[in-house]
């Protein structure tokens, strides 16, 4: 009986996790910063990774849930360019918040952009659908 | 004793679960597919969700890892055209696996395409750093 009881809870712990690993992307925002390539550009992945983007999350507090950073590759369409070198993103809960937060530091952010890149990001916010 | 094992089998699940979950995107090839704003264009997320994703997701198979949808609000740098309308993402294990299963079907995915949108897309190939 009391197996049962602990194997029961150990299921409904397991899919509550696998259910909130799940669903826990759906709904939040996206500040995806994209380096877009072009010839004789330069970027210091290195320096992005260990330095830049620590830095910038460390801005963001509570309302940062992840962030990811993603090198670009290739063109997934043949004989076209590479659309981006890499793009660094930030899922947050609160766009508000993340304006708020980033205003006062964007000196700083601006200033540490020559350590590691000569290319001018778009920025694109976006929502999770799925 | 049994109990003991239970909850002990339990508890490593668990956190092979937790470890798997945090380390599972590290090292996956992203292939995202980027619908570029542009006055005029149309864009139809209901059609692209339950419909054309599922449809190349399902050609994919156990190389599929998990695939992302997300739906273009703004360019987060003022006065600049929102960039992109919508990503569709599919993160992947295997590029070569990938180009192999999409290959057979690309008339029917281009084929799929005036149904939802009159947008070419950029897709990007780019390898998850973190």
């Amino acid at each position: 009986m009391l197996s049962f009881f602990l194997v029961a809870t150990c299921f409904t712990a397991f899919s509550q996790e696998k259910h909130n690993m799940v669903a826990v992307e759906k709904g939040l925002i996206k500040v995806s910063v994209m380096y877009p390539y072009s010839e004789g550009k330069t970027f210091n992945m290195e320096y992005y990774e260990t330095k830049h983007m620590p830095m910038v999350a460390g801005f963001l507090g509570a309302n940062l849930v992840k962030y990811t950073i993603e090198k670009g590759l290739a063109s997934g369409i043949p004989n076209q360019p590479l659309p981006f070198v890499a793009i660094g993103t930030f899922y947050i809960t609160s766009l508000t918040d993340y304006q708020a937060a980033i205003g006062p530091n964007r000196d700083a952010i601006r200033a540490d952009f020559p350590n590691f890149t000569n290319i001018s990001p778009v920025i694109l916010v976006s929502e999770v659908v799925k």
